[in-house]
């Protein structure tokens, strides 16, 4: 299998090495919502029918509105940003096969296009007709000004994690040559299962990811949870509330140093992040660690009905 | 929209034309099974959650024990056989940019191969280095004997209709290089709006495919419901043997003449195939005519309770 590469996820593996059963797990190794968007009532025809034209443009509809996508963008839904990312190397059309993606970041950006040949550089000094950011960034929740966005030919900006800070979204810039803007529906809403992605950009690129997706990208029921989730503005705002709350109670609760994160995700700076991890493993909490740092620990948001098993595990 | 093609679905369009409620409309236009397999309780870590491996392990573990799938080949799942399909010309490694796909047949092969720059031939004579061929093909039902299968360097087998006669599968080829065997779910268990799809070849194509998809390709809800319904053998044999007798009882019913079909679609000529159809859409009943043909007409099988609507709109 070539794609295994360093998720979060991997609860299944996690289990199998510390034992108990799983849905005594308190998976933390993700930045999901964990009080997700209520999936409600599917229909029967959202399961067997070939997904239509109308389901998708209420879609659509819902998620240009929610995101503010300005009108010289095209916005198109996949299943999952993920589906989106892995699609992206396609677009950099050029002959100069280089990729600058500043690290440390999301590692599917920069597997998806050494997959495609590229030449992947994290350095800024990088002259890559092509950039990749994480928009915050993932784990370090970093910002960048719009300055950055569109210095090159293609620009991909990743705001899977901009949900919980929409001021500081790029969408802007989404009708710009050159810009790609991807957003995820699993995060903030904490329906990861549900895959559903999108990608706002100019009307030929968007021509040219239709094409490269197929058709019928996203579930029957995927559709309907979607548009009924983006429409709902007053959920998204209660939401953020909540998040931010969590997020602060759990910089409490940990009491480490704080390296950055999102109201999703919290990372934080430990002794020895390995031994951390087996330590949470022993109480069944399961965090995120990083091969390329010996002292960050990422940890999630729980539930709000599973923070005891949290405590219990860092005593 | 560079990809809108000319596809079954579309019922929105016909509402939109021919008036009434979209639950009032009997939809023959695709040869999806009109009693899908049941969709079942659902949990709410499939919603969720991260699809994870285990998951992902009992649902293909089902597929290759329900397909038969060889030892020596892999086999890997998407979000429907479109999103396989629309990559199927990124596996044709080769200078020479040519397909034979023998006509007329589903649209989405040649469109697909098209928006890769290749150049499609439907003459038998081709000697293109890659080939894709459904069978049974749809519309016509036709079957390929086995010496067809690995005649060339690539060889594409769309057996989304093959569930209905698997005695005919060419999946035991699947472990040759050059062969890839695709499968549809949402056909012959009747849930296509779940979009679930598999393509079976050798390890080595089964990695590049892997890396073109990216992750998490499968929805947790279709993830479970693929391999319940995978794993229900007695299910699949009781459909079998209704959709034979729904299908006899359609051929009765029209009274056309049959061009061919399997037991999921039937295709018939009749004088005047556009006339037809809106005939049968004044009674709310939308079929599915060709743009290469002035008298085919293919119906998918009604629902059970749903037979008195077609046989009032054919009176």
């Amino acid at each position: 299998m070539r794609n295994i590469r360093d998720h979060g996820g991997g609860l299944d593996a996690a289990v199998t090495q510390y034992g108990g059963a799983r849905a005594d797990w308190l998976d933390l190794s993700t930045g999901i919502n964990p009080v997700p968007y209520p999936v409600g009532e599917i229909s029967a025809d959202a399961w067997s029918a070939l997904p239509d034209s109308g389901a998708m443009d209420r879609l659509l509809t819902a998620a240009r509105r929610f995101w503010n996508v300005p009108d010289g963008a095209e916005i198109i839904a996949a299943n999952g940003a993920s589906a989106l990312i892995a699609q992206m190397p396609r677009l950099a059309d050029t002959n100069d096969d280089s990729v600058y993606v500043p690290g440390p970041t999301y590692n599917e950006h920069a597997a998806a296009f050494r997959a495609a040949g590229f030449h992947v550089m994290d350095q800024p000094d990088s002259d890559a007709p092509v950039q990749v950011f994480v928009h915050p960034n993932n784990p370090t929740g970093h910002i960048k000004p719009v300055e950055a966005v569109t210095s090159r030919r293609l620009n991909i900006i990743d705001e899977s994690f901009c949900d919980v800070a929409p001021m500081e979204s790029h969408i802007a810039q989404a009708s710009y040559d050159g810009v790609v803007v991807l957003k995820s529906f699993g995060k903030f809403w904490g329906l990861a299962g549900a895959r559903l992605g999108f990608a706002m950009c100019t009307p030929d690129v968007a021509g040219v990811l239709r094409d490269m997706l197929g058709p019928w990208t996203v579930s029957g029921p995927a559709l309907e949870i979607g548009a009924r989730a983006l429409e709902d503005v007053a959920w998204a705002e209660a939401t953020r509330v909540r998040l931010a709350a969590d997020a602060a109670r759990l910089d409490e609760l940990v009491g480490w140093k704080l390296v950055g994160g999102t109201d999703l995700f919290r990372t934080y700076e430990v002794d020895d992040a390995a031994a951390m991890q087996d330590y949470l493993a022993q109480g069944h909490v399961w965090s995120r660690i990083f091969p390329y740092s010996k002292t960050w620990i990422r940890l999630g948001l729980p539930a709000p009905d599973r923070w005891d098993q949290l405590r219990a595990a860092l005593a």
